[in-house]
């Protein structure tokens, strides 16, 4: 009998940020195939019997090529097991989702794709910025910092274009994007937030403006992944920080 | 003994994706104040005693002024209580979270934000539909059809900036937008997709192009709230769209 695929959101970082139909998938997964940002209390939520596969994935470094990563949920489900392919964030912010869950479909196996907490948006919350507030922000964009699939982001047109401005994966490429965001019409005063780690024990924030925050991330010694956000929201960080718990096991 | 406020993001619509840690907080609640897209079930989550206060809020049909609100869960807090503020989406899209969150801080009450999954990333995929594609999609903004707080959308400057465009609360202005957008440089024929009631069971979608969509959501008879998506990704979901299982209860 065939089996099935769930591609699981597993959020941005805290366990407990997973959904309950996460949760629940997990809890009955006989096979679940992982990125490394995934927090390892939320493997231990699989069955003892379940088998763990690490396929890697963070930031360009690709411990298991894409087409293997498919070939390897098809396999496993057309043995009748049940996979939980659990992915950082959204599985359909990034992370090339889309493409497991049309390979899947293309190979006639049952797919459930289970959102997730995206870590654009829940990243920056915990760091206390708001993507929207009323009369401060009422748009905002997300982007990578290396653009998707080779094509780059044209920083030009989103520049400007909504109020917040979210980039995934863009440290290495930091002090480059602050200054075509300059170039292209953003205030080089820009509050810009630098989040690492964000909703997990080792959160850290840097923040400074558009034209010295590739200096200060530098000087805070920041490494991936993180999440950068642009926009006056940055600047409500003062009244919204709120002393977090700390990320206890689900 | 002063209580506490959290804000929870209850999720897009379907009550199995709230968090984990979302629902706990629900099951421990004195408090319940939620707004009218929550669903019932997971109001039946909170213990017997919790005293559950409707505070209405969609769609620009406001049951209690924001100030109203605000005060109602300062006086809880300051009365001892858990509150649980229960919301649609993410605490921090829209929805004036941030403005809850900064007068319970003024107030000195103890904050927790626990984010959700957001409508405007979950809705589309509900129906098939990736934010993100590698190849068709790199960037996505998300805004509203009304504006936010009096600040109108400037549709010039979101309407080619990103591959994919959300737009929030937009089906009474689905017409105008259209043309908008068509105006500043969308293509006529881009595909949109209006989904109602993503991830619940009365999911409704209706995909047509920038120049029809008007007539195609009135002839469809569609009701708010709905999600609408501008872009390519939109044709991915014929690929992509899976058998969903009805919503279940938690």
């Amino acid at each position: 009998m065939i089996g099935s695929v769930a591609l699981v959101g597993a959020g941005p970082g805290d366990p407990r940020l997973i959904t309950v139909r996460g949760l629940q998938l997990l809890r009955s997964a006989d096979v679940v195939v992982h990125d490394r940002l995934v927090d390892e209390r939320l493997l231990d939520e699989a069955p003892p019997h379940a088998v763990r596969i690490f396929a890697g994935k963070a930031c360009g470094d690709h411990a298991m090529p894409q087409p293997e990563i498919n070939a390897l949920l098809v396999q496993w489900a057309l043995r009748g097991r049940r996979v939980v392919r659990l992915k950082g964030g959204d599985p359909y912010v990034f992370g090339r989702g889309a493409e497991e869950a049309e390979a899947l479909r293309a190979a006639g196996v049952p797919v459930e794709v289970v959102p997730g907490v995206s870590s654009a948006i829940a990243v920056p919350g915990s760091a206390g910025i708001p993507l929207t507030r009323r009369g401060v922000s009422s748009s905002f964009a997300v982007v990578t910092g290396h653009g998707e699939g080779g094509a780059p982001v044209d920083w030009a047109r989103v520049a400007t274009a909504t109020d917040t401005l979210v980039v995934l994966m863009g440290l290495g490429q930091l002090g480059r994007i602050a200054r075509d965001l300059i170039a292209h019409g953003r205030a080089a005063d820009t509050p810009v937030a630098v989040v690492r780690a964000g909703t997990t024990v080792d959160e850290e924030t840097v923040v400074g403006a558009l034209q010295d925050i590739e200096d200060r991330a530098h000087e805070a010694g920041l490494t991936s992944p993180v999440v950068i956000v642009v926009g006056e929201v940055v600047a409500l960080r003062h009244v919204l920080t709120a002393a977090r718990e700390s990320a206890a096991a689900v």
